[in-house]
């Protein structure tokens, strides 16, 4: 099996297994108990937010434990919009639907939602949020590296123009901590989303941090764990998971960033010499390493995949994190891409445990898929498909 | 170290860890994705869905996957409520935080809660029920076994009335899934929380029964996981593991039942004919069997825990799943217990995996623990505590 569906999900590095096995196992306490048991898993739940917090250089007070990044995005939209009703709500048109789908509830429940247009890259245009800043601006939600193309907003500026407006900032960085530096003190921002399981720790957890100082609207309300702001017993296996694979993360990210990219560039160079018709997607500079992002032309890329998993190979062709991947992406819309073009995608995402190989193999796959699909294409005759070699 | 606080969390059993190992490690796939790994996780929440429908004899597509308990309560409370605007909500004065804090957040938002009483046993009486209904209520909820003195309301008979009514019954039955039997069915209740860590799964996982045809609105937006009403890529390890606590309890609930009633009718016995000035609380025969509360007049019960773990044996003074260990029990003031009993209440919830040897080993040292406590209490003079043997 050749995994490059890692921004899907990612496998749980084995250290983060182990560390987790004891909170398995033995120390099962509840960590709001006060005997010894709960103790312990206080202590673990403790640490592991420390080493969250380290990974995006926060102060471990600041970080509020969720259920995942769709959890996270939820409780800062909501957590702040309730305190400012009826007012008016700027994100971006390539947001993940954890981030549309509460906007759009909030749209019908008062309050006025925009969302800023994006260039052919994926890129918005900072003009464009100065223009729809009023008034009534309460918070702005821009995702920090997209999930499908991997181009990367201007994060820094942004939290900027929203200070010089007393707005609030919330970025969605579940695809990028862990795979960029992201430091919430140099940039600035107000609120930030994590994901664990898009960092090799494991699924169903996440954080949010909340800069010291803002103050949030708790979603679920029950037993005051997480600083009263997230009630439910603590899910102490996987917060000690989540928090080790933050510590490993963050300790050999730049020699990952090295690798993912050096596959990265393999993947793309290859797949763009020796495969015609075919367009690479998404920001040249401004882009997480891990992102390959091809349109392949006469293609419908849900086939594609499909093929592709017989060959062994995982892929996706947009958003995984969604269960209608049977929709067109909004994304490549906004971006601008025709349907055909958007039904030509595939998304390939390296990880960490990808080898040169692994690219190598699955070019020569992708090569012999395509012409395949290509044979028997209703777009054949639109298109000369005449292979590079 | 004897574990008897088994209302506050449990061991995951070694089988259940089992399951969820291969979704810790080489099965990673995001349920979303249609390739192979892909499909496997999404094989592995379906398996899982069907375990946990079972255990409560309800359908699979009535099991609502959520992050635990807490999150349970909170989507049925919110997800009803907010088709019914202003209206009237009745729940019990005993009920769990994670009721409770949602209904104080209604009532802000212009509900009208109401709380029903409970008698000394901690039982609620189905007339003041009855009285307590009008025209705008919308939603009841009663807790189906109270997590501090184990007492069971009658909920078939709360159901009954409350359909009779046109009115959605919900009931926490965190303490009751996998300690007695609970058919959905046979009990005709509308929603029905349930949490994994309660019966041998892990932490951090729990699920909502919603009865087929009853609609709720979602809480966490997004992908459109859990068919729309509850987005985030599915925590798969944990779903997996819930499941197979599901299959376990529900296979082996006689004989645990059996069990864990001789664990706690010895302590009971032996706590009541050994030492002297004590109560045993909630009622004698509507109550989660692995139960024993007591009240040990001239004791504070904070201490007496803390002793306790001196000695390895875990206990409680009631709730743990409320980081409010410190505030006095809403349960025992609701059964009107003076402050004093309150502070001289002790909860030892039995497991499984307890023995009868550590029953009788935490009955000699819970003796001495109170002979201690007694002779240096500020109570001495006004309770003369003679030993019983
Ligand atoms: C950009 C982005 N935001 C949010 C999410 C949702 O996070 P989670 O999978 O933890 O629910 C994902 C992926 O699932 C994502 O890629
Ligand atoms: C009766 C009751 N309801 C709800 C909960 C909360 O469930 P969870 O611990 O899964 O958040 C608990 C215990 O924590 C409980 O005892």
């Amino acid at each position: 099996m050749i995994y490059l569906d890692n921004a899907a999900s990612t496998r749980i590095h084995d250290d983060v297994l182990n560390s987790m096995l004891p909170y398995l196992k033995e120390q099962y306490g509840n960590p709001s108990s006060i005997h010894k048991q709960g103790r312990l898993t206080r202590k673990a739940v403790n640490k592991a937010r420390k080493q969250i917090a380290s990974i995006i250089n926060a102060d471990p007070a600041e970080i509020l434990i969720t259920s995942g990044g769709t959890e996270s995005n939820n409780t800062a939209l909501n957590g702040i919009s309730s305190q400012f009703p009826s007012s008016h709500i700027i994100t971006t048109s390539i947001e993940h639907d954890a981030v549309l789908e509460p906007c759009k509830k909030l749209s019908s429940k008062g309050f006025k939602v925009d969302y800023l247009p994006v260039d052919k890259f994926g890129m918005i245009n900072t003009l464009d949020l100065e223009n729809a800043i009023s008034e009534k601006t309460s918070v702005v939600s821009v995702m920090f590296g997209n999930n499908e193309v991997g181009t990367i907003q201007p994060i820094q500026k942004i939290a900027k123009i929203c200070h010089e407006n007393q707005i609030i900032f919330h970025t969605d960085a579940v695809q990028a901590v862990g795979k960029i530096p992201v430091d919430v003190k140099e940039l600035d921002v107000d609120l930030l989303s994590i994901s664990s399981h898009k960092l090799h720790g494991p699924k169903g957890i996440g954080a949010l941090y909340i800069k010291n100082g803002v103050k949030i609207d708790p979603m679920i309300l029950g037993g005051g764990q997480e600083f009263r702001l997230r009630s439910g017993t603590e899910n102490v296996a996987n917060i000690v998971g989540f928090g080790q694979a933050c510590e490993i993360a963050q300790n050999h990210l730049d020699e990952n960033i090295l690798w993912i990219k050096k596959l990265q560039s393999q993947l793309v160079k290859k797949v763009l010499d020796e495969i015609p018709q075919v367009t690479f997607n998404g920001h040249v500079d401004y882009r997480l390493a891990n992102n390959a992002h091809f349109t392949f032309l006469g293609i419908n890329g849900e086939d594609l995949i499909i093929k592709l998993d017989e060959y062994g190979i995982a892929a996706s062709t947009g958003s995984a994190c969604s269960v209608n991947t049977q929709k067109a992406s909004h994304v490549l819309k906004s971006m601008g891409f025709s349907l055909e073009q958007i039904t030509g995608s595939l998304r390939l995402t390296v990880g960490i445990l990808n080898t040169e190989n692994e690219i190598n193999e699955t070019v020569e796959i992708l090569k012999k898929v395509i012409e395949e699909l290509r044979a028997v294409s209703p777009f054949k005759e639109k298109y000369s498909f005449e292979s590079k070699n």
